[in-house]
């Protein structure tokens, strides 16, 4: 990528969405500005990822709807799937042919429809609303989105890394790691963390879903990254929440 | 585009998603099959869409998760958005230039959103259950949903039409109409027949929008097929549904 580096804009108090894309620059070494992380002094904090969103980005730049928001230049990209597409060919994280990034990039938007669905377990009646405000819904939702969506989502994807993996590839696309790679890694580490007996009972059905998580755990860049300050813990903020009462199988 | 015609693979019996992408083909007057529409003896017919679920399409291309899903020659294409990514170009409905395109994508991915929240009002529980076993989350969803999502979502597409209209082009992006405004016509179509009230109240805020479609359903080659059989009608079983119940902006 040449200079100046990229610039993310993504809520600095949660992985969330924009985990997938920072995954992606730290595992390419390429450098790029957290911008909301940094301090007002610094023309950082969530001020700057409202201007962007009121419209005072670069001229002539598209108005985005919702972060993370990548900044380069005068481009404004929005909505993490997008932005992946872009950022990973320049990055060397796509796969070299158009067929092979056609195909990451259909992966990254099913996977990010069940990042959504994950979201709205908690907050199934409206984003306006605490959790506590709608958790008798929510416990309803849960037990069907344990039940019948994280496996139906996950079997297809254990399904396509198994069709790959005939022409002898451990990876998603192609014959080496794409940014679909770190978006599973982080899908499931999202589901562990908020789902763990769901998951755990799930675990014996993708076996090639959990080796490619540990695989992409151990590339080196994204080992020191996941051991710095710069990673984000999960929490009670963000997309993938820990409420025991929502991880069970039981039908309300 | 060459010949063969693309083959789309979607329900039969309702626009749903499948109805963004043939609204594309129908404006740009390219042929194309909506096999599950065929009968069994023609080679259609929903085993034939779930066949390609099941993994039984091109060797080598990738499994699809979900229709709508489009076919042409080896490449198997599944996500709305990203079917029409690939398909607008092709068919004279898409910018000229990189970055129009990236515009594109954006909005139609902003646009997706929207139509899975608008899915989700009837259904906020699972989607394994009926619409009348999950009356009472819907109620709740829907007055956040009318009050809340729709002026968001509608205001910011109005925003971006207003930006574009500075630089002299009544359309989303770019100066001719693309795959976008296509969609958003249908977008509106789906609104006012699930949500009329809600969007009469809404009216005096859209007006590009609402200008937009009607320009939109006056192209000839839309207006003929808006009034022919393949246009499928709005209905109970679709994305976008007519409970009275739902189209309130009552607080539950």
């Amino acid at each position: 990528m040449s200079e100046p580096s990229c610039r993310l804009y993504y809520w600095p108090s949660i992985p969330g969405r924009g985990e997938f894309v920072r995954l992606a620059f730290e595992d390419a070494g390429t450098p790029y500005v957290d911008v909301a992380r940094l301090t007002k002094q610094e023309g950082g904090g969530v001020a700057a990822m409202t201007a962007l969103l009121e419209g005072k980005g670069p001229p002539h730049s598209l108005l985005p709807f919702a972060p993370p928001i990548l900044v380069w230049q005068d481009l404004v990209l929005a909505q993490t799937a997008h932005i992946l597409q872009w950022l990973g060919p320049r990055i060397g994280l796509a796969p070299d042919d158009e067929r092979g990034r056609l195909d990451a990039h259909q992966l990254q938007l099913t996977i990010a429809d069940l990042v959504g669905e994950a979201h709205d377990v908690h907050h199934p009646v409206a984003v306006s609303l605490y959790y506590k405000e709608q958790k008798p819904e929510a416990l309803r939702r849960a037990g069907h989105f344990t039940r019948e969506r994280i496996p139906k989502f996950l079997g297809y994807l254990e399904r396509v890394l198994e069709r790959n993996a005939k022409r002898g590839a451990p990876y998603a696309v192609g014959d080496r790691a794409s940014y679909v790679d770190l978006s599973l890694f982080q899908l499931l580490a999202g589901l562990r963390f908020a789902f763990p007996q769901a998951m755990a009972r799930l675990a014996p059905t993708i076996p090639r879903l959990a080796a490619l998580a540990e695989e992409v755990a151990a590339r080196p860049r994204l080992r020191a990254y996941l051991a710095s300050s710069r990673r984000l813990a999960f929490n009670k903020d963000g997309i993938f929440r820990y409420y025991p009462e929502l991880d069970s199988d039981e039908d309300r």
